[in-house]
C-alpha cells in the first residue's frame, strides 16, 4: 500500500499561517481562530496545531500516534524557534511554549492548558538571564510544575497549594506576590519532591518529554469520564476528537509593562456596544480568574475610584486592543470573547471566539449589527435562539438573589413565580381572590383544575412530563410550571409537601423556576421582563422573511387576546371541550352525559348552545379577519365526571339522579385506555346531537359577528380522531346539514370549511382518501406521537426521561417532533393529501407547533401554518423565519 | 351519439342457447345455469333471460326500461312460442310462462316466482281444451291469480288462503285436492273480486300486461327494504342488479304421470355420495315446500313403509333423473341442488345450483370428489371454508334440541357449553375440582382469572369485544366463550345475572354457544364433534400445497400439545408473563415488584428462575425439533398486582410489607393508558435483571433439552414493543451477554436468535434500521391495530360493533387485518426489513394469524409463517393452502 503523507500539523503566526477559521473541524475552534487572527494580521505568538485527525487516528490505532507525527512536530517547533529566535531546551535562550486542547466546540471536562512548558532546572537559569528577572523565572517554573503536575501527572492540585501556603507562613507574608525569587526557588524544590513522592519518578527534565506528555494528556482527556458525559449530554460524537495547540509563550508577568486580560467586544449581559472586560498588570492568565487579585477595568470611563484602567496603565497596548476589537468584529461579524497578553507593552492575542451572551444581549447585538450594516437582517434573524425569547417574556430569578434549592423537576413552562403553597384548585382560586399569590401544588392536574391553575402564579406537579396536562395548560396560559418533580412528596391529607429533607405546609412560601425546573423554599428575588424595542424590530424582520403562518391554540378570550398581542395570525386550535368545564356549563354537560336517551341529551345540549355561541362570538370578534379553527368535542365523556366518590355524590344530587345510577354510568363510561377510547369523531358518530349543537353555535356566532362587522369570519370546523374517510364523510355531512338549517333559519349564508385532525397513523396512511372529503388537515402531533410510538404522554414520565438522558431517544418526542417516525407519517400524509387536493391547507396544532426544530420540519414539508400556545407565538415567528432562511440557503446551495 | 344496439335478452332452450354458466354476472345464477344445462343437452323448457344490465339501466334511468327492450322480449317470446308450438294469449293453445328473479347470488327478500302467467278468463278455457283436464286448468288459473295477486299486486296472501278455506268448508272437504273443477272456478271468481276490491282495478286480463307487470315487480323487488338490508349485511353492491327469467311452463300437476321435486346430488348433511331428495306426484313446485302433502323419497331404497318412491312411481323419468344427476356433477364438478318437473312422464330441469351443505359434508364431498378424480386436490382445498373447520372441532348444540334464548353476545370462541353459573375464578376452580361443570360469568376477565377460565367449561362476559382478554384467552384454550353480552347484567353482590327478563342465580344452569354468541337458560342438548378421516386427508393435502408455515401461540404444555396434535410447526408466540400468574410464582413476581432496589429484585427473580427454566424445558421437549419463539416480559408490572383493596392487603401481608407502602407502590405503578405505558422492552431497559433472568432460563433449558435429546432447540428470543433500533440493540446486548455467561458456565453452546415484535407504527416505519440488529420480525398485529387506529381493544366495545354494523369499518380490524392501514405498515416493514436483510424471517403472531383473509394477506406479502391459538391451527393450515393456491393462480393468469 502506498502511504500518502498526511499533514498532521498546521503552523500559525509569524507569517506562516496554514490554517483558517473554516478549518475548525480539523484544527478545533481555538487553533482555527489563532490561525485566522494571524491571517488577518493580528499579533499572534507563533505556534502550531496538531489536528483532530491525530486524535481520531490515536484512538483508532490502539493509542498510538501516526508514524510521521513526530517529524512534523519537530519541524513545526523548529519554525517557532526560528520565528522567535529562541530554542526549545536551550540553556541560555530557552523557548517556552503553552500546550492547549481545542475541540471543534468548547468542551468542559477536558484538559485545558499547560503554560511555560520547556522549563527545567537548567533552562530556568536561562530564563533568569534572558528576562533579567530572577523572581519571574522561578515563579514561572513553579507555575509550570504545578500545572504540569496536576493535569499531566495527576497530582492533586491542592497539594501544590499547601506548599505555597506553608511557604507564605514561613516567610510571614500574605500574598503570593510577596514571595522572593529565593523563596519561589524553594517552592520549586518542594514541588519536585512532591512529584517524586506522588508519582515515584522525578519531575521530567527533558523538554521533549514534557511536550509529548502534555500532548498525550490532551488526547487522553478526550476520553475521560467527565468529557464523555459532557459529549453524551450535548450530542457531540466522540469521532470529532480534539486538536492540540502548541504556541510560543508570551509573558504578562514579566513586569509592570506586562499584563493579561479577557474581554468581550460588547457587553455580554445587555448587548450594549461598549468594550467590556478586565485585566491584571504583571500577571499570567490564571491569575485573572483565580480571584486573588482584583482585575481592573479596561477603559478609564468604567474605572471606579481606586481602580486603574488599562487605558491609563498601558495606553499604547490599550490603543492597539481597541483596533483589534474593531478588526475582530468587522472580520467575524459577531461579538467576540478575547484573551490577550501584553509583554513589555506589546499586545499579543491568545484567543478569540464568539462570546456567550444573555438573551436580551443576543437580541440587541443582532439588531444593532444589522442596523449598522455589519450583518444582513437575515443573518441577524439566525443569530437568535428562538427558545431564548421565552426569557424575555417572563419574570426571571435575580441571578444574584440568595436561594434555597429543595428539589428539581422538569422545566415545563418558563418564568419564575413565588407564592403560598395550596393543594387544591378551589383553594387557589379562593386565596387568589383575596389577593394572595399562590403556587398550586398537585400530584397531577386534570381539566377540573383549570380555574385553580388560572388563579395561581405558578404550578408544581410531582408527576407527568413536559407534555402532561399541567405542562400543556400552563404553557398555554403563560403560567410558570415545574412538572414531574419526583423528588417532591405531596400529602393532601396533612396538607404538606416534603422535599430535600424539608417539610413545607400549606400557606408557606415556595418559589419555582419554570425555565430550569428548580424549586426553592421561601421567596427568591425576581427580575421583571422588559420587552425592548429590539424585540419588536426582530419580530418585524422575522415576519418579513417567513412563509409559514403562525396561529395560536386558544379557547378563552384572554388567551386569544394574548396571542394576538404576540402576533398570532388566527386560531389553529380551539379545543371546545375546555369551554365545557366552566362551572356555568359543567352541570348541563353532566346532565347530557347522564341522559337516558337522545331527547334527554338534546335538551341538555340546548342549554349549552347559548354559552357555546357566546364563546365563538367572543373569539370571532378578537380574531376579526383571521381564520379560526374549531375542533369539535374530543375527550371521552368520563373526563367530565369527577373521580372521587364524594364529588360524584354531589353531582348526583345536583342532577337529581340516584347515586347507584350515577355510579353505574360512571362505570359504564370508564375506560382501560382513554387515549384510545370512545372519543373524537367516535363520539360525534355515536351522539350526533353533540356535534350538531356545536356546529349550530359556530354558524350562529359567525352570522352574528358577520352582521356586526360586515365581514363574517370563515370558521374552519375540525373533526378529531378520524381514522377513515367514512368517519369524516359522516361527521361532515352532519355539519353541512346544520349549516343549511342555520342559513335558512337566519336568511344568511357564510363561508366555512370542514377539515380534520391527522392524529392517527391510519389517517396519515390513508390521507389521500380522507382528503377527498376534507377541506384542510391539521396535524395533531401530540396524539400522533402517542400512537406512533405506542407511548402514553401521561405515563411516559416513568421511563422517558431516562430514555432521553441515556440517548435511547435523541429527544423527547413530545417536545421535538420525531422526524424519522412521526415525521415520516406527517410527510406521507401531506404528500398524499395534496395528491388528492393540490391546494389542501395543511397545519400543525400539536405542542410541536411551538418548537423551533419541529417548525423547521414543517417548513421543509411545505405546511401552511403552525399553531402554538399564545406565549410561544413569538418563538414560532422567529423559528419560522429561520426555517425559511434555512430552506432558501439550501436551495441556493 | 350513435347508439349501438345492446343485447338485453338471452335465449335458452330448444337449441337456441345464447347464455352459459360464465355469464352469471349478466344473466344471474338461475339464468346462467338454465342456459348451461340446455347447452349440455339437458331437457330445459325454452325461455329467455332479461339481463342484470336492464336492472341497472332501469334504476340509472328513472325507472324506465331501455327503448329497445320491448322489441327484444317480443322476439324472444315468439321464439318460445315457435319452440313449444303454443301462443301467448291464444284462446285455444295458450303459452303459459313462469317469471322468476335471478341475481348473481341467491338473495332472499326479492320477488321469487310467478307461475302460469298468461292465463285469463279466455285462455283458461284453451288450457281446459289443450290439457283435457278442467280441474287442472282452473286450479292453475287460481294459482296464478294468487301468486300474481300477492307478489305483483301486493294483496295480502292470507286473503287468498281464506277464500280457499271458505270454499273447502262450503264443499265440506278437508284437502285442496278434493275441490272440483267447478269449485276452483268459483274460487277464481272470488279471487278476482278480492283483487278488484283491494286494488281498485280488475285482475289484468292482457297476458302482455301480466308479463310486463311481473317483470317490473322483479326489478322493483331489487330495491325493497328486505333486499337492501340483505345486501348490506352480505356486502352485495346494489349495482349488481337482478336478471328476470321467463320460461315456458311445464306442469307437474297435470295428472299422475306428472310430478315435481327438489334434490341434492349428494347428502347435504353428511356429504355421503347418495342421491338425496323428494318429490310429489301431480303437484306444482310450491306444493313440495307448502307441507300440506308429504313429499316422497326418490329412490326405492330410501322409501319407508307406506311411501312410494319416484323410482317406483315414475321409473322412466327417474332413470332420466339419475343420468341428469351424473351429467350435472361431472359438468359442474360440485354437488348440485336441483329442481325438476315431470310432465306426462317427461323430465324437465328447472334449476341447478351449487348445493348448500354442512361443514362435515363440505369436507367429505371435496375429499371424495378429489379422490375419484372429479376435481383436483387443489380444487378440493379451495372448496372448504376454513372458518367452518371450527365446527368440526367443538361440540355443537343439537339443532333439534329445545332451547330458551335469554340473550346474545359476541361469538368470541367457538363451541357450546352448559354449566352452573359461577361469578369468580376461584369458585370456578373449586367447583370444577368437585367435578361440576361450570360457566364462568364475569363483567370482564383479567390475567388473574386464568385459572378459573381453565377450570370452566365456558366463559361469558358482559363487556369486551371479540379480542378482549376473555375472548383471546378462551380461543387459546379452546374454551367456548361469549363476550360483550351487553344485555346481560351481572351483580356480583347478589350473585345473580339478569337477562331477557329472567334472573339466574349462581349455581343455576346456563348454556352458551360460542359460535353464535347465544345464551340459553338451562341445559341444551349437544352433539359432540367427530373428526373424520376426511379431515386428516384434507389437512395433508393442505400441508402439501401451502408455503406459509403455521405455528401456535402457546405457553402451557397443554396448549403446546394441543397445537402439536393439530399440526402446529412450532411456537410463534410464547407469552412468558402468562407463566407468572401461576399461584406458585405470583408471590415472587410481586416480591420483585415491591423490591426497593435492584438487589431486592434480583433475589426475587432468583426464585422465579427455576420455574421459568422448567417451563421452557417442557415446551422445548414438546416442540422438539421445531422453532420456539419466546417473548420476554411484556405487560406493565401493575398487571401483576390485584385491584381490590382487600386483595392488596392480602398481598401486603404475604410479602410482609405494610399496606401504606403497598398502596403507594400500586399507585406509583398505575397508568392512565396501560396499553401505551411502561411495558415491553421499556421494562427490560428499566429493569434489565428481568430479561436477564428470562434469558438465563431459556438458555439453561435449551442446554438441558439439548443434552437429553442430542439436538438442542434453537430458541428465538423476542423483544416486545420496540419503537427504535436502539431499544433492540440494548436488550439484545443483554441477552447476548447472558448467553455467553450461561455457555461458559455450562461449557456448552447452543444456537439462538434474537428478534423483535413489530407492533408499533414507528417500528414498522423504521424496520430497515431495526432489522440491522434483529434476526427476525414477528408482527404483533393486535397492538399494531390498536396503535394504528388509536383504538383500545378493551374499550372498543362501546362503538366498534356499531361501526361495523353500519359499514363505517368494513370489518372489525381486530378480527381481520385492515389491509389499507395496518396492512400497509406490515407491508412497509416487511419490505424495509428485507431490504436490510434479504433472509430476515418474518411471521405474524397477532390474532390475525388465525384469520383466513389475513392469512391470504400474509401470503401475498411473503411472510414465512403465521402463528395462532392452538384450536385455530387447522384453520390456518387450510387458509394458508388456499392462499398459496390463490397466489399461484394469480401467477399463471
Amino acid at each position: 500500500m502506498n502511504e500518502v503523507t498526511t499533514k498532521w500539523v498546521y503552523n500559525f503566526g509569524a507569517g506562516h499561517d496554514e490554517g483558517r477559521a473554516e478549518l475548525r473541524n480539523l484544527l478545533g475552534g481555538k487553533g482555527a481562530n489563532l490561525a485566522e487572527m494571524a491571517n488577518i494580521g493580528l499579533p499572534v505568538p507563533p505556534g502550531f496545531t496538531i489536528t483532530t485527525d491525530v486524535c481520531t487516528a490515536f484512538y483508532a490505532n490502539g493509542s498510538r500516534y501516526p508514524a510521521d507525527l513526530e517529524a512534523q512536530v519537530h519541524e513545526a517547533l523548529a519554525r517557532v524557534e526560528r520565528a522567535v529566535g529562541l530554542k526549545f531546551g536551550d540553556a541560555t535562550k530557552p523557548l517556552l511554549v503553552s500546550v492547549r486542547s481545542g475541540a471543534r466546540v468548547s468542551m468542559p471536562g477536558m484538559m485545558d492548558t499547560v503554560l511555560n512548558l520547556g522549563l527545567n532546572d537548567e533552562t530556568v537559569r536561562g530564563l533568569v538571564a534572558a528576562s533579567g528577572d530572577e523572581r519571574f523565572a522561578w515563579d514561572s517554573y513553579r507555575r509550570f510544575i504545578q500545572m504540569f503536575g496536576s493535569v499531566v501527572l495527576g497530582v492533586d492540585h491542592h497539594r501544590f497549594e499547601e506548599i505555597i501556603e506553608q511557604a507564605k507562613i514561613d516567610a510571614g507574608v500574605v500574598e503570593d506576590t510577596a514571595l522572593t525569587a529565593h523563596q519561589w526557588e524553594e517552592v520549586v524544590e518542594a514541588y519536585q519532591s512532591l512529584v517524586l513522592n506522588e508519582t515515584g519518578k522525578p519531575f521530567p527534565q527533558s523538554p521533549a518529554e514534557q511536550l509529548w506528555s502534555a500532548i498525550g494528556a490532551v488526547f487522553g482527556s478526550w476520553m475521560n469520564t467527565r468529557a464523555i458525559t459532557y459529549r453524551r449530554l450535548h450530542d457531540i460524537p466522540s469521532e470529532w476528537g480534539t486538536a492540540v495547540n502548541v504556541q510560543a509563550m508570551v509573558f504578562g508577568n514579566m513586569g509592570t509593562d506586562c499584563a493579561t486580560g479577557v474581554c468581550f467586544t460588547r457587553d455580554p449581559s445587555t448587548g450594549e456596544n461598549i468594550f467590556y472586560g478586565e485585566f491584571l498588570v504583571n500577571a499570567q492568565g490564571e491569575d485573572v480568574v483565580a480571584g486573588i487579585r482584583t482585575p481592573q477595568p479596561l477603559s478609564k470611563l468604567r474605572a471606579k475610584p481606586g481602580e486603574v484602567s488599562m487605558e491609563e496603565a498601558l495606553p499604547e497596548a490599550y490603543g492597539e486592543l481597541l483596533r483589534v476589537r474593531e478588526t475582530l468584529e468587522n472580520h467575524y461579524k459577531d461579538m467576540q470573547d478575547i484573551e490577550f497578553t501584553v509583554q513589555s507593552n506589546k499586545l499579543y492575542m491568545l484567543q478569540t471566539r464568539s462570546g456567550k451572551r444573555t438573551a436580551p444581549a443576543s437580541l440587541r447585538i443582532a439588531v444593532e449589527m444589522a442596523e449598522s450594516g455589519l450583518i444582513s437582517r437575515e443573518e441577524a434573524i439566525t443569530r437568535i435562539n428562538p427558545a431564548s425569547l421565552d426569557q424575555l417574556l417572563h419574570p426571571m430569578l435575580d441571578p444574584n438573589a440568595k436561594r434555597v434549592l429543595i428539589s428539581r423537576g422538569l422545566p415545563a413552562s418558563p418564568g419564575a413565580a413565588s407564592g403560598l403553597v395550596v393543594f387544591s384548585a378551589d383553594e387557589a382560586e379562593m386565596r387568589s381572590q383575596k389577593g394572595e399569590a399562590v403556587i398550586l401544588v398537585r400530584v397531577e392536574t386534570s381539566p377540573e383544575d383549570i380555574h385553580g391553575m388560572h388563579a395561581a402564579r405558578g404550578i408544581l406537579t410531582t408527576r407527568g412530563g413536559m407534555t402532561s396536562h399541567a405542562a400543556v395548560v400552563a404553557r398555554g396560559m403563560g403560567r410558570p410550571c415545574v412538572s414531574g418533580a419526583g423528588g417532591v412528596a405531596v400529602d393532601y391529607g396533612s396538607q404538606t409537601l416534603s422535599a430535600g429533607g424539608r417539610m413545607i405546609r400549606a400557606g408557606e412560601v415556595i418559589t419555582i423556576d419554570g425555565a430550569t425546573g428548580e424549586i426553592f423554599a421561601g421567596y427568591v428575588a425576581m427580575i421583571e421582563p422588559k420587552v425592548s424595542g429590539h424585540f419588536g424590530t426582530m419580530m418585524t424582520w422575522a415576519d418579513d422573511v417567513r412563509t409559514l403562518a403562525v396561529r395560536t391554540n386558544a379557547e378563552t378570550p384572554l388567551d386569544a387576546e394574548t396571542a394576538r398581542r404576540f402576533g398570532a395570525e388566527g386560531i389553529g386550535l380551539c379545543r371546545t371541550e375546555h369551554m365545557f368545564f366552566d362551572p356555568s356549563r359543567i352541570g348541563a354537560v353532566r346532565q347530557m352525559i347522564m341522559a337516558a336517551d337522545e331527547d334527554g341529551r338534546r335538551s341538555a345540549l340546548e342549554k349549552l348552545l347559548p354559552f357555546q355561541r357566546d364563546d365563538f362570538v367572543a373569539l370571532f370578534r378578537i380574531m376579526a379577519g383571521l381564520p379560526v379553527t374549531i375542533r369539535l368535542l374530543d375527550p371521552p365523556l368520563h373526563e367530565f365526571l369527577p373521580h372521587g366518590e364524594h364529588e360524584l355524590a354531589e353531582v348526583a344530587t345536583a342532577l337529581g339522579v340516584d347515586m347507584a345510577t350515577m355510579q353505574r354510568r360512571a362505570a359504564d363510561l370508564s375506560e382501560a385506555n382513554p387515549m384510545l377510547g370512545h372519543r373524537g369523531c367516535r363520539l360525534g358518530i355515536t351522539y350526533p346531537e353533540i356535534y350538531e349543537m356545536q356546529a349550530q353555535a359556530i354558524f350562529e356566532a359567525a352570522i352574528i359577528v358577520g352582521e356586526e362587522t360586515g365581514a363574517a369570519p370563515v370558521p374552519e370546523i375540525m373533526i378529531p380522531l378520524v381514522s377513515s374517510r367514512r368517519e369524516l364523510e359522516i361527521t361532515r355531512a352532519q355539519v353541512d346539514r346544520i349549516a343549511k338549517e342555520v342559513f335558512s333559519a337566519k336568511g344568511k349564508r357564510i363561508e366555512y370549511q370542514v377539515g380534520t385532525m391527522i392524529e392517527l397513523p391510519r389517517a396519515a396512511l390513508l390521507a389521500d382518501r380522507i382528503a377527498e372529503v376534507g377541506d384542510f388537515f391539521s396535524f395533531g402531533t401530540n396524539d400522533l406521537t402517542q400512537t406512533t410510538y405506542g407511548l402514553s404522554r401521561d405515563d411516559a414520565g416513568k421511563f422517558l426521561p431516562k430514555y432521553v438522558e441515556s440517548g435511547i431517544f435523541d429527544k423527547d418526542p413530545f417536545i421535538s417532533l420525531d422526524r424519522d417516525g412521526v415525521g415520516l407519517l406527517v410527510r406521507i400524509a401531506a404528500e398524499k393529501g395534496r395528491q388528492t387536493k393540490p391546494a389542501l391547507k395543511l397545519g400543525i396544532c400539536g405542542e410541536h407547533g411551538g418548537d423551533p426544530a419541529s417548525i423547521a420540519f414543517c417548513q421543509e414539508i411545505g405546511l401552511d401554518y403552525v399553531s402554538c400556545s399564545p406565549y410561544r407565538v413569538p418563538v414560532a415567528r422567529l423559528a419560522a423565519a429561520q426555517a425559511a432562511i434555512g430552506t432558501r440557503t439550501d436551495r441556493t446551495a
